[in-house]
């Protein structure tokens, strides 16, 4: 196998056995890239002279008995919301395309200073407004999108351009490309990770977190990036705890004792067959293990949406406003019109939409603690990759949906709620397309969504290859 | 001494020890409220035959062995904002002249628990939307206003009519009458005390508490009303404490190791020059008895209110949505303008005063952290209580003021900070009328803040009496 398809748990016991160099690792990262950018486009710019240089800091350092960790060496793609010192921050908008920050933001320093090596900042839908990164290609299929808004670390990481790519997620925007491209993704528990340094899309929605290979590998991410920062107003001073301990406490354990919610209204409603037989089987596979698996009944399901996007649209507006009035013509055409649409949205609306959003955290949460449920289980989206002129699809229930809109439909609950949210491989569709599931827990039960998803992992014959292209 | 000028402490340990029975405490304030409300109007309706049947039951329950604590048999005056079951509950607003709820205010349920016998409800400004509660006199001279929007409470308090008098606090609405009316006012922490059916002007910024004629009375209040309840988003739980056994544990200590912070700018400017010396002379007072004063600058100063005045505006043009489209035309002119004034503020402006909120929050945070500071200490309200025409003044530098603004201009950053704050009363002005010192503590410190309160009160020759009228 190739350095670059290893995953990270793999790959870092080579490297802490001293039987491969951050810079052999690193050197195969920058040539897959090399064979796959003209491909996929998955990143805004490609540091390969500082990534070198940084590999072989790395491995010097290592070989005079300096091994950081897990981390040390590991490639990394860093989503281009995400700051990053002396290097250009565009947000893959051209009214930051000259933006070269003077520090990293807070993950950024977190996983450099664990010894990761980063490889290159990967492309978001302009400031993260949107759920189809347009400039990037899904690396199973050219033709189709990657998802978004993080559908550059999606790509790469799928595409073994990188180990860990970051994302951002205020509707889905780490879930959503994590299904589409076949890798895992979490989105933590609101306030769990240090926002400070990443534009913003919507304060009280946007989270950050990693995309990566395997249920391990986010696991190890975690260990590295949790943890409370002042200067995010989100953040909470919690006792840190060691993700990746508690799932090789839980390695090889059968699932009894917990119990999986599977809805029975809107997270299966106007989905794909095929997504729904994958997720349906996925589940089926967590029973077999030993889950207790109940049916749940999602509360106030027509509301959710309605209150993330009305939410999103004005806090959007007061993020951008004075950038649009700057530079509003540098937006393009679609991200401008729906930061305007957020400009007149009334504060008493607004407020609404905050309380209906209380409403419906405390229904949810009446919900889970009513059906003694650990996790719920749900496709991540209704649909795999949709093509990239992408056009609408016409429902049994009548619903008529353009599919860059249908890819997001079932993620807003997970931001909305501030829960968890994990999305895991579970098959292709028949046009050879990834689908994932999606592991929704308790808040700050990250260990307890990672758990499940590795259980459900384990089992497949193989993990999902890094594809050929 | 008639028993209705007794401090609850006092009457407390009479009903306790058998020599004070609650029919007489009861039958003492109802007839005070007899002789003063012709004057006042504090009550927007006395209940007294039910006062009377329950000091009744109280009577008996006493006689029985069953006392049930220090405000068992204790007059108590719910300000109309408060749902009471079975007693209109009107806000002081005819919107709300037939509303009769079928449960109490948790606050409500959990002093009647605790034995006390409700007296009536107070007047408040209509929905507490001002500072003035116009329907009610300031007991020191008629003439003058209470303050408000707890004016009835305060009213109510200084002249006997009650022992406890309920309040809220949106943007001063405690502290301000506390303070006209020469009565202890608190405004708790953010989180600590239940609003659970209490009329909301401004969720983010609402707090109930008690007015008092001693700090010692507030703990016993305290004790009996701080505490988590799941159906106020805003409430904290929080490990329980005594306000009192903290109080008694420091009765007659002396303030040796405590710092007050006294502010160079913002709540010393524009001040009446009897109340400026009223309060520097308290705070020579703090310091004689051994607390460290120090300087301190406010930060941001110029931002907190217009931040507060947005914030309200919008979250009360939010609340009375549904009201002013069924009942607009039964709304006070001046309520309805401010209600519709908060109509149009644009969702983008109430985040960024949100925004603004969370930055003034971190510097003030800062700056108390980095002067090392227990407690701030300044005046409540720049002048005394204003005539009921209110008018304006002209300040020395140069702003010219309506006294029913000024009032409440120094009352906001509590409210913004979320922070405890007590007003004590501190002397009379030259005009016989009552001047209040405000000192504001870190979040959940109310035992430092009454501590210091209470040191203060007790090296007073007298406390403020009951007046004459």
């Amino acid at each position: 196998m190739d350095a670059y398809a290893l995953s990270i748990t793999q790959a870092s016991e080579l490297i802490a056995a001293g039987e491969l160099s951050p810079v052999e690792l690193t050197e195969s990262v920058l040539a897959r890239i090399e064979y796959a950018e003209p491909h996929l486009n998955a990143f805004v710019e490609v540091t390969a002279d500082l990534a070198m240089i940084a590999a072989k800091a790395a491995e010097v350092e290592i070989a005079e008995g300096g091994y950081r960790g897990p981390l040390h060496g590991i490639p990394l793609g860093v989503k281009d919301l995400y700051e990053t010192a002396g290097i250009r921050t565009t947000s893959s908008s051209k009214v930051r395309a000259d933006y070269v920050p003077d520090t990293d933001s807070t993950v950024v320093q977190k996983l450099l200073g664990a010894g990761m090596i980063m490889v290159g900042k990967t492309h978001t839908h302009e400031f993260a407004l949107g759920g189809v990164t347009p400039t990037t290609r899904n690396p199973w299929h050219t033709g189709h999108i990657p998802g978004g808004s993080s559908g550059g670390s999606g790509a790469a990481v799928a595409s073994g351009e990188c180990m860990v790519g970051l994302g951002s997620d205020t509707g889905g925007s780490i879930r959503m490309p994590a299904a589409l491209c076949g890798t895992v993704g979490l989105k933590p528990t609101y306030g769990l990770v240090s926002r400070r340094g990443v534009a913003s899309l919507s304060w009280s929605l946007d989270h950050v977190g990693p995309l990566t290979r395997t249920v391990r590998d986010t696991a190890l991410v975690m260990d590295a990036i949790a943890g409370y920062e002042r200067s995010d107003p989100a953040s909470l001073d919690l006792v840190p705890q060691s993700y990746t301990a508690d799932l090789d406490h839980h390695a090889g354990d059968d699932l009894t004792g917990l119990t999986v919610g599977v809805p029975s209204n809107f997270f299966f409603d106007d989905v794909d067959e095929e997504v729904d037989a994958a997720v349906r089987a996925a589940i089926g596979q967590l029973e077999f293990l030993g889950a207790r698996v109940v049916e749940v009944t999602i509360p106030m399901a027509q509301y959710i949406s309605a209150a993330a996007q009305l939410i999103v649209r004005a806090e959007a507006a007061a993020y951008h406003r004075r950038m649009m009035r700057a530079s509003g013509d540098l937006y393009t055409e679609q991200v401008r019109r729906g930061i305007l649409a957020g400009e007149v949205v009334l504060a008493t609306d607004y407020i609404d939409a905050l309380r209906m959003r209380t409403l419906v955290q405390r229904e949810w949460s009446a919900m889970v603690i009513g059906a003694g449920v650990d996790v719920i289980a749900a496709p991540t989206c209704p649909i795999p990759a949709p093509p990239a002129d992408l056009g609408t699809r016409t429902w049994a229930s009548g619903l008529v949906e353009d599919l860059g809109r249908a890819v997001g439909r079932y993620s807003a609950p997970a931001n909305i709620m501030g829960l968890p949210g994990l999305s895991v491989p579970v098959g292709l569709s028949s046009g050879g397309l990834p689908i994932g599931m999606q592991l929704m827990g308790r808040p700050f039960e990250e260990s307890t969504v990672l758990r499940v998803g590795q259980a459900y992992e384990q089992t497949k014959a193989t993990a999902l290859p890094v594809l050929a292209l």
